[in-house]
């Protein structure tokens, strides 16, 4: 992990903007509220464990100005309001709200600082704990598939970009990684934003082996036997295994159940959402459809951006599906894997 | 239709230039056999049909310069080795062939022309059946949906841009908006080649209501009941139906089968391949890596193109795949309605 995602610095905190990547590494600051829930909406920070701490960040950031009740309200409430899929925002919201309601006024913005960086480094720990877990499951794979690398498709970014540290989806390759298991990994683009890019550019950083595909190479590719695992984190998993995550998501569970192959959701404790019962209950958030219609690259050398398809094309851009606790093999947390009718 | 895809000019043919739409109308000259078969190889012509044509049409442009019997072998040779997937592009080499062994080679050239022309006459009149047929499925589904349109999803373009008139898909979807049923087709993006996009620009010729997609959406969008039927091309239908179509194809058709909504294969007779008994014996052509990494649109009213990813990344790029027979619920062909394994 050569950049951080996020963290505080003197008189605020600066994340690493990710919609300028992977063709620019440039950091951005946050100083005020607006700041943390812009780059939430904007997608400059995402995946759900990164979203969910720099809500707390947000947070932190409103106290600096304004630490009445009425001020924690207003935080709370545009934070929660910025993305509605990702479950994790919420719940850093919700711990949030609990150290900072019994504190007094005057000391709510260093509470808030604390917790923020509480819940930054329980999200390390956590998403190492996954990257343990889930090497089993790779172990298992190369024990099965002799002496070539094991191959693993996953789909969006999962990695380190998405979190504090280690990534989710991608910690157990990782882990394998650094255990001197070989891995050869499938790179999804993840239209209509791209973060498979992200996940090609972290892997490239890290040396390694991958390939990038259209999203609708991966049911060709599984059936052909070219993939031992499929392994994706997770936006929102409901209470009885069914699991939100970036669109494209079902498609490739779907052509893993078909094939036989093994399908893991990797994805911390705090994914898991005890008050939502099923998928069908959860949001699924709806962006603006130039994200379809344009795209962002490199031109010459400089990043831009192209239009596909005219503004007066009618476009449809969910964000999320849902796959059905049915089609996932086992769920890997920070407290073990489980079947997804067996969550912890 | 108000453009044409390919037709023969005083001293050779014309085609549309589709790797300019749906940017600009463009129409380009092939003068010799090189200029049918690097258009075909380049996907200036594209759509299993239209493929054929073109093959029929550059061994016409080869017999004006050498109507020889090695001539004749070399074009076969030369246009059978421009795509791997289409069976229809040997489909009407062997044609010519036929037609053209028994003619002295004096009267080969006007005897290639007449055949090409056959061929194109024979096209338009197979899709107006298959739009026919299919009509009677979108009937089907309007009486079961009442008075809101029919939900259509489909895949790539099998409009008339694939052929030489009406197209194979979206020959049903034409039929019934003549006919004043009321239908709304779901365009999915088609990466990385992006033929969604001619198919939403032949829609939005025609008048018809569409919506663009990342292909990724297609999933949620079945599950979520906004689909009543998808129906595509195919490029090859093995003797079982078993079929080759756009890669991309076969996850549309695990969640039209995993969610009841029926899924159509549109296809001339010409497509199906007896000599192939089943899906894995299709040849599957795999194409150059830039078309992952790199992106055609429009900027600033150019057309101009982007790279997404540095050309160090690995990729893999097949440019089909293959539907099981058993996710296919019919196969629509100028004859009728055929279920995948009781073929015409």
């Amino acid at each position: 992990m050569p950049h951080k995602t996020l963290y505080r610095d003197h008189d605020g905190a600066v994340i690493l903007d990710q919609t300028q990547l992977p063709f620019r590494v440039a950091d951005r600051r946050l100083r005020r509220l607006e700041d943390a829930s812009d780059a939430i909406r904007g997608m400059q920070v995402r995946g759900a464990p990164l979203i969910g701490a720099t809500a707390a960040c947000g947070v932190a950031l409103a106290m600096q100005v304004d630490s009445s009740d009425s001020a924690l309200e207003r935080a709370l409430e545009t934070l929660g309001a910025t993305r509605p899929t990702a479950v994790n925002l919420h719940w850093a919201l919700a711990r949030m709200r609990t150290a900072l309601s019994r504190v007094p006024a005057d000391m709510r913005a260093e509470a808030a600082w604390t917790e923020f960086e509480t819940i930054c480094r329980e999200d390390i720990e956590t998403n190492a704990a996954i990257g343990r877990h889930g090497l089993d499951l790779i172990h298992q794979a190369a024990g099965k598939h002799g002496d070539r690398p094991v191959r693993v498709m996953t789909h969006c970014n999962a990695g380190w970009l998405a979190t504090l540290g280690h990534g989710t989806a991608l910690a157990p390759i990782y882990a394998a990684h650094r255990a001197g298991v070989p891995v050869e990994v499938w790179v999804s683009e993840t239209r209509p934003r791209n973060q498979g890019l992200l996940t090609a550019w972290e892997l490239r950083e890290e040396g390694i082996a991958h390939r990038l595909i259209a999203d609708n190479a991966a049911g060709l590719l599984i059936a052909r036997g070219e993939v031992d695992l499929v392994i994706t984190g997770a936006d929102r998993v409901a209470a009885n295994g069914d699991t939100a995550n970036k669109v494209g998501t079902y498609l490739k569970a779907l052509a893993a159940a078909d094939n036989g192959v093994p399908f893991y959701i990797a994805a911390p404790r705090s994914t898991i959402d005890a008050n939502c019962p099923r998928g069908s209950d959860i949001p699924i958030e709806q962006r603006d459809g130039n994200e379809v219609r344009q795209l962002h690259g490199m031109r010459h050398g400089v990043p831009d951006s192209i239009a596909i398809a005219p503004p007066e094309v009618a476009v449809a851009n969910p964000a999320f599906d849902v796959t059905p606790a049915r089609l996932i093999t086992a769920i890997v947390t920070e407290a073990g894997i489980f079947p997804p009718d067996a969550l912890p």
